[in-house]
């Protein structure tokens, strides 16, 4: 049975008001009082329930953590930043799996039932039109590893994707490549788009065209295999950028299976860093996104919303930098 | 502003018990007003307040899950897979990472605020007092990739990772290994003392001895790296059991950093069939553990004790299978 308020008054030798105060952030109650009932508490076994203060506060110190690719590693390492920081801050993730949701009325509802005090969408892949149904339904909410996009009007907090697709561009330059090729996610992801045409555009300004384009249609290793699969009947390269190092090693995989050497044959850059990227066998060349950057300063936006649900608007930045390992040639000496 | 119950009753024309009884499981009420309320609920945007309805039903939807390993790749299949069944049972996983949490009290105290129905514990690393905590704290708990154990009176749903550790023998007997090692996961968890257990008692019964083990302190792929140096640097066998493909994949990569050919020079069998044993570069033959299994078990485990807490207590082991790939030398013919 569930230990009651009453009997933790009673053991303390206080009032009942006095033990919910006790565990009120900020209400007024002495020192001395505090100590009686935390002591009584922990000798019943009584933890005061969230879900009833919930209804007197409003907060219930849930954050609903909206994701929808489980495949991909790098969000192991993701959920992983999250539950801790927000552990840190008193806060509780509810995981939300959209992997194969479409509607963005079924979630705003799953987290409406809860009333998470604000909502983290966590992924570069759902249409914005699902961050935007949580700032319809009043729900405070970050959209993390999104795209900036003025008209639709939430946090965003991710990299510049373009910035980061012309860094991959100035890599595979400065190590000599001019016959290159683009292996990227899915197509309606905004993150493809945006790499591929950073990526794009910095190799014209230096005179070099893209020889080949393909799309894997998930941010999967199979779905590399396949891309790879595709791109190596119809074009040869010298080197590849891929839109995210799973990918990357799925295509990597495909090229060995085909007797290509990497990167004597054929050189990879992929996207992330994440944590196989640097595994001795593919011991990738890419993209590092800040990725525990971008999770700490989302739930501060995410808190500061909760806090002050006018606050302006903003869009936070961050920067990438390129990872050298081992799957380019070696720079051409100057 | 939310919108309440009785905004719904007056647009639907009924009454704001009705409202109420149409969001309850099980409430009488016909299906001509239940319709009329749930179009307004539709059209108003509300979602009844599971948080409000618990202090009535005293079920709020929330089984916590509680991991302490985001390291391991294999807990991303892990997460989507309870994430989607919790769902598709209108369930909701609250995730609490215990990572650098040695205190059961504490998990018990931070899962009990929100009144969750149901823990799982889903890990062979967290010692059993943790379930035990749970349990003592009145909240059906379920300890999943668990270890049986008479004494502590907690569901446990897993695999006999002594059996397993047999399994592993076995097949290395079959492809003809007779000088073999042991490269287990942390000493302390009772899934690396089984495995190794169930290897060295059927490989005893074989009549050949472990000639060198070693432990890595954390399932973690450069806790492998450092395991298979020390062992290297000690003793030369012909073939290694890991306690887990993460751990492999480490020691792998610290054999070939060594010129060693695999499986040429050195034979491998990991743990799990997590996504990555099945990469081209490494190709791991493995014990397959069944996660589906043991996932969709424990879940059903749960539920059950939320609607029964006195049902029996139950063990549930799940049989391990050996997938071969191509790290182990081929079988001699017969």
């Amino acid at each position: 049975m569930a230990i009651t308020l009453k009997e933790v008054a009673k053991l303390a030798g206080v009032s009942r008001s006095a033990v919910s105060r006790s565990f009120t952030d900020g209400a007024s109650v002495s020192d001395k009082t505090r100590k009686k009932v935390e002591k009584a508490a922990r000798e019943l076994g009584y933890s005061p329930s969230l879900i009833a203060r919930s209804l007197a506060t409003n907060r219930t110190k849930l954050i609903g953590l909206v994701a929808n690719n489980f495949q991909n590693p790098i969000f192991l390492e993701v959920f992983d930043l999250y539950t801790q920081a927000l552990q840190e801050k008193g806060l509780r993730p509810l995981l939300v799996n959209l992997s194969n949701e479409t509607d963005p009325e079924i979630s705003v509802q799953m987290l409406r039932q809860y009333r998470v005090d604000g909502v983290i969408v966590a992924t570069s892949t759902l249409p914005s039109a699902f961050s935007l149904a949580f700032k319809k339904a009043d729900v405070p909410v970050v959209h993390a590893f999104g795209r900036f996009d003025p008209t639709h009007h939430v946090h965003v907090v991710g990299i510049d994707n373009q910035a980061c697709g012309r860094m991959a561009a100035q890599t595979l330059i400065r190590h000599g490549y001019k016959s290159v090729g683009f292996l990227g996610g899915p197509k309606f992801a905004t993150s493809t788009q945006d790499r591929e045409q950073g990526f794009r555009q910095h190799l014209r300004e230096n005179g070099i065209e893209i020889q080949s384009t393909h799309y894997a249609d998930a941010y999967a290793y199979d779905a590399g295999r396949r891309a790879m699969h595709e791109l190596l009947e119809e074009q040869k390269v010298e080197a590849i950028f891929c839109g995210d190092d799973l990918i990357c090693i799925g295509a990597m995989d495909e090229a060995w299976s085909k007797g290509l050497r990497i990167p004597e044959d054929i050189g990879f850059i992929g996207f992330n860093d994440m944590a196989m990227a640097s595994w001795q066998a593919y011991n990738l060349t890419t993209i590092r996104q800040p990725t525990r950057d971008i999770i700490k300063s989302s739930i501060e936006l995410v808190v500061s919303m909760v806090e002050n649900p006018d606050r302006a608007l903003e869009t936070r930045i961050f920067p990438c930098d390129v990872v050298e390992r081992g799957t380019l040639r070696p720079m051409p000496k100057s």
